[in-house]
């Protein structure tokens, strides 16, 4: 009778292992390159956020990402990309350089309540596989609570 | 039969005139903002485009436009919008700020054949109607000629 409760116990225990993780996982967005551009900013050596974030952003989002940003309330199934890359000045023209990082955001209440909805994830460079990300998020959302305005996101659209 | 002969010839030339108006004229690209998003660029004070192309610059194209800034040869139907916008520096970010004008470029190799095959045109700020193009874009021409390897576009795309 032990063995089987010890069983049960493992066997539950595995499967909410399971589930926690599948949960937490967010995805790297694949063919984010074609969702719609919603705006670009660039940060510069001496900005607060210059690490990790200094270079030029563009965020892009899948349909319900763009309607998000145009109503300040992101459906679930809501995902932006922040797609960082190096910002090469010379002869006062600046130029896209590498990936330095793509961060990615996706909206699920029931997934991620302890961040406002959002999963957070960041993918090193170009690499589709090498988190960035490794305390669920929570280091993310904390710079983000200052937009509980705007559902935790700072984009707006830019017609 | 004169008369007649010079009616025919009146008529014939409204019809041709109309017919190269119509020809020459670039439409407005409608939608182009969820079009794909090619590359971005900023040009500065000093840069020798800085009149009239300063601020930051973002390339959109169409499903053919898209193609061809990744296989350099454009089909018929190609658009590629150039969207330039005031570009504003300050405590080490740079923002986008009001529109500029917006660049058209698109590819129909019957109606442009004396500009490779492109017709060019520009909209001043988030006008629809007003064009800066009056020379059937041929100063515009002589600058992408440059680029006549990659069928006359500066852009290609970026990963």
């Amino acid at each position: 009778m032990k063995k089987n409760i010890l069983k049960l116990i493992l066997s539950t225990s595995i499967l909410v292992t399971a589930g926690v993780y599948a949960g937490d996982n967010v995805d790297y967005p694949d063919g984010y390159r074609t969702w719609t551009h919603i705006k670009t900013m660039a940060l510069h050596k001496g900005h607060p956020l210059e690490n990790p974030f200094m270079g030029i952003h563009h965020v892009y989002g899948n349909e319900k990402g763009v309607k998000g940003t145009k109503s300040g309330k992101f459906d679930d199934g809501a995902v932006l990309v922040f797609d960082l890359l190096e910002y090469k000045t010379q002869g006062n023209a600046s130029t896209e350089g590498d990936r330095v990082l793509l961060g990615v955001m996706v909206k699920d209440s029931a997934r991620f309540p302890s961040t406002g909805g959002w999963g957070f994830e960041g993918f090193k460079g170009n690499s589709h596989t090498q988190r960035l990300v490794s305390d669920g998020g929570q280091s993310c959302f904390a710079c983000h609570t200052s937009e509980q305005g705007n559902d935790y996101v700072f984009s707006h659209w830019r017609d």
